[in-house]
């Protein structure tokens, strides 16, 4: 695949794509954002390297680091982890409470909220000091230490994150969650915070494409067998309710952010990262699903 | 009718149900009652008082506060009340999201945990100081300084209570909770701590049989048409998902609560309490109503 | 109360009443009457009779027949009645199959379109010619040989009844229908089609504000214990949806039908119908409501 | 891959797993099965062969065929097919009435039995003798004209179909059914019939590995566009409630039936088909899960 021509393209089609959707109104801080911008960047298992656009700007991450979360508590607690969580799509609204009343308060997969905030309560238990922690494992897998969180997002969500907190309370109430409330929260909140760039994203996320193993330096992540799960946990449920269309139109498995992110892997080949602010009414980045399905088309590289 | 001669039935009755059920198992302070106990009173519009077993024994009142904080918002708001909260039975557990989040965070009806809460918002936004006000309000009614809330109980509820904050924290994320979160649950929390007898609990409702007005000192409670209408939600909501059952059985409208107690009105004539802990799978006294089935159909005392 | 004044109160009312909502869009043989019918009949106890307006004509009372096939197979089954369909309220719109699929195909109450399904169902395995025998029990009772089932409307509402048909597919995968589904659908359809005015309605109701004897022949037509149990669920389960509301406003117990009709009952004193076809988005009249509120209110006779 | 040596192992393996689940129980003719059948059966691109087993004996295939009509179907009427049926996640068990009343009579995907019963119902507008052409697109793709419904089958899943007949009555309630009930029904009964064995299976459903070209006769089934969204949509759907099991722990795009046959689909690489006739809870074939589980995972072949 000629990698360099295709961006070209990408870089007019970009262009052309109406900007359609909302940047995400309910964190505040997140509504400051330029909603024109837009940006990718591949990243191949030879460290080849292709961007367009706005690639190295840092934006939030927002859910994106929920794969990042499941990938260090799945590693340090093994099969463990599936009693507290499914791995099964929520196929519902991303933040309903129905599902979760409805199972005796087990999430559906550690991607949607409530799955997520298991994870972190799973990690809060772990690490004596979770926020400190868990940051620096996402800077030594990216080999960054300019990766943060960002303080005015973290506040921000905490101001309005009352849905979260109602999905958490659920959950203390049948006894999964084992810490303290306010801490698990906090530290979920950071978690989404974590800023990066569409660059430092895909080369971040390469060891999904490689086995666990990152190639930038040979270290190993997590084991081949756990990230071929975390990829399939990914292809079912990174999409809200939307993996279907994801899976349909792009065909590979990945996970967005209401910032407007998407990372999406190609197993045994590459990863990709796009960012556009607007978000479709599923909450996923409209342009960046456009521009991946445009990638993969052209490049006839979805894993079906 | 022959009340005197009906509460001997009634004593001779009680002695013979067998006491079936739980004690409510998930407020710690509650599980510590004697569940032997059992009680009844009696008050009629003409101040007549019948009385058996433990009906002067003071015991957690729980959800029965409801109609009180009911009474109190409903004559404040007057019909802007009823912009944040239904008249409609739930059909649902009494703790059930799923209809909360379907109805966009407007609860069923102000007697469900949900309503409730919205109904404690709305007095936190009223009172200067809701908590003493409002008992202040209670006692008034009953003419009788000695009501107060219970500390203990009130803490024993808070540290359990994530149900309720996971309601609260959804209502507040539809915008209908519009004070500190904590400060409506801690109001919510003592409203449910407070601890009456069935003499002061039937002596106390009488207002609801005597269209608003209280027959032991003549003063308004509320207008006649409140009245009815608080009685007619009592009627379709007063019993969590077995509202169907007690009218079906019993007839009359009234308010349960998970101390074991039950209050009932019959307009025109009377009110009546009772009290026995244990509750059936419904989360309602299980003696409680099997006795009130008895006084009904022997008092030929249904509203229907 | 002078019901004659009164009367003559709701005649200049009715005209004033802005006749809102829509007739029934679903049965296309109902879409064929006028929608400025308006009509109301009282019948006392003591066979006092009071009219306003098309209170003679006949209109097809649909739903409200449910009362009167609940009557009969509470007779003939007694409380083994209860083990194929519940009391409780709905607190979902009338054709949900949400709440039937979570119980099992136990429906909520005989009068919603699940319940009244279950008891056309146990008709049929009682009764030898359905049809008939149940039309001459509803003859019986109003002394009145001309009413009768329309045949157009029992076809009409079989061509488009898909949701019934959903809804008795269902419950016979659960057990709960014993005979073959096209004999009771098409039962159901003639029951729905009974065609009476809000004269013949009033008079045929009576029995249920004279504890099961009619007043008019003193004949028994069940006992006085089970038409309080009606009556009971009448109040919490007659509205679909809006079972509080009408409890709130009206305050009796009553069943409406999409023909636009309702009946309501005050035990012990009297029993009213009254007719105008264009219904609230609740699927209930909405000039019939507010008529009855302003009877009720007028007449101070609440049951509350 | 020396996958005849793999094959040995299984052989060895099957034997060891212990035969748990049920046979399923609501089709009485499923019933009949030995319950210690086993088979199964790889066919490469370059067709290889390798079996197992009792994987020459023809089973029902029951909903395997889903995927079958589903390529029809989107071979005639392209993107148009999804107004009409979605493609994401159904999240619920796999008859559940309650998500397609939430969305309107729009089923999640093709692979739930509601959807399904939208592409039979579309095939029945489109094809002049639906049974006949069906049966003649499934032989030709085969090359073997001895496949064939199973009229006693079609029969038994007929006389005990009442969620389907709930599920199809409520989607035409909603005007998603364009044809008489009656003959979408036996179409879809008799497509459930069809009988194959895991050798013909395996065969069959090599075009959607190839790209949508059948590779043992190069004839075109359908766009290698298509085949790939029939991929990604066995991926996300193709296992009721445990396609994220099965994505977990097999990791390949599949569709499972009640008869107890699973085929799966690596794009590029095979096809692989296998029969046991116990299910697991979730309605999926325990033993023949186990055996895919352990083939990709020693063959090293997820697709992530």
């Amino acid at each position: 695949m000629n990698y360099k021509d295709l961006f070209a393209e990408i870089a007019v089609q970009a262009a052309q794509i109406e900007n359609l959707g909302e940047v995400a109104a309910y964190i505040p801080e997140l509504q400051r954002v330029d909603p024109l911008k837009f940006g990718i960047h591949l990243t191949t298992l030879e460290n080849e390297n292709f961007g367009v656009g706005d690639y190295q700007e840092k934006f939030s991450i927002q859910s994106i680091a929920k794969v990042l979360s499941l990938t260090l508590a799945f590693d340090l607690e093994d099969d463990k982890l599936w009693r507290r969580v499914d791995v099964e799509p929520s196929g519902t609204p991303f933040n309903s409470l129905v599902q979760l009343e409805y199972e005796k308060g087990i999430p559906r997969n550690p991607l949607i909220n409530a799955g997520a905030l298991v994870i972190c309560d799973i990690l809060v238990s772990r690490l004596k000091n979770p926020k400190r922690e868990f940051i620096e494992f996402v800077r030594k897998i990216a080999g960054n230490q300019a990766i943060n969180y960002c303080q005015r997002t973290a506040d921000s969500e905490k101001s309005t994150g009352y849905k979260n907190a109602a999905l958490i309370n659920l959950m203390k109430s049948y006894g999964n969650i084992h810490n303290d409330i306010d801490v698990v929260l906090d530290f979920y909140f950071h978690l989404c915070s974590i800023e990066m760039s569409c660059q430092e994203l895909s080369q971040h996320f390469l060891f999904l494409a490689a086995g666990g193993i990152n190639p930038l330096n040979n270290e190993k992540v997590i084991s081949a067998s756990k990230s071929k799960r975390i990829n399939a946990i990914m292809q079912l449920c990174g999409f809200y309710d939307e993996a279907g269309e994801f899976s349909f139109r792009v065909g590979l498995p990945g996970k967005s952010g209401v910032g407007g992110g998407i990372v999406a892997i190609h197993p045994g080949q590459y990863s990709v990262a796009v960012w556009s602010p607007k978000l479709n009414q599923k909450g996923n980045s409209y342009k960046g699903m456009k521009i991946l399905e445009f990638f993969t088309t052209r490049s006839e590289s979805s894993i079906f």
